[in-house]
């Protein structure tokens, strides 16, 4: 089975853009830094100060390296279900650590009064918006991901017809 | 293709799996509730205070409908790259309500002092060993699904041996 030359270009298509998502959602997030005071006291808001943006920053970065390694790698036959299954792992990674980075953003922009969280992104906008353009970026990978996930499937099985 | 008689007893044991997990996370988060004090404002901490404790739920309840039909649905060849497509996206709705609620659990049990986010686990202890008890069952949830689908992706394409 595997993918033959017709399936090939799509597929490196895809890698491309995944590869520029994931490199652009890691150096957005990984370099994104503003200083602020808070009560007089001075704090630096960046990637480190917070779990969910350090995986994010993480989970891309791996798989931006994931993706530059397929992207120029042939898909043969002999591993491509190994590969369909490592996709599918990266998808559900990037899934995950955008939705971590998501729901601490949110809270980064609402703030939650019950818990008695303020937002916080009114005292560093210029690191809120880099968030939200990693986000995106992020975004923009996941769903590729999960793309290049069916479209393999469907180079190995028929999605569209009913009857396999 | 489809699931043959072989493989439709694992399948089914999964998925009741799947259903338990789904419906104790649904029903953990949806009914834990603690009142505490707070700088003397009295408060209510229940999910629907959580923009990702709200998306759990309703995750957690969509897939246990949705695993509950397929639970008592024969796997029929016609369906079966559909349902395996539907099993996908609902493994990544899992992976994602999950880890959003991962990252809010972890801010409640540890805070984060660079944002002035106090941790509140110690004032609403109960809600918060509820929050646990939903998100390991939720993981589990999660992990099945993935089980689910390589199972089945296994059903289609065998994935141990490298030809096809």
């Amino acid at each position: 089975m595997g993918l033959d030359y017709r399936g090939r270009i799509p597929m490196l298509v895809l890698r491309l853009v995944a590869l520029a998502a994931t490199v652009s959602a890691t150096l957005i997030m990984g370099t994104s830094h503003e200083s602020a005071e808070y009560f007089g006291i001075k704090f630096e808001a960046n990637y480190k100060k917070s779990p969910a943006f350090k995986y994010f920053v993480i989970m891309n970065a791996i798989a931006s390296g994931y993706t530059f390694i397929l992207s120029f790698v042939p898909a043969k036959t002999s591993y491509g279900h190994f590969v369909l299954v490592l996709d599918l792992v990266m998808t559900l990674l990037l899934d995950s650590s955008i939705s971590a980075c998501l729901a601490i953003g949110q809270l980064g922009k609402n703030g939650n009064s019950n818990a008695g969280w303020l937002p916080i992104c009114s005292r560093v906008p210029k690191f809120c918006d880099n968030v939200t353009a990693a986000l995106v970026a992020g975004f923009v990978a996941s769903i590729t991901y999960l793309i290049i996930v069916i479209y393999s499937l469907h180079n190995l099985i028929n999605l569209l017809t009913l009857k396999s």
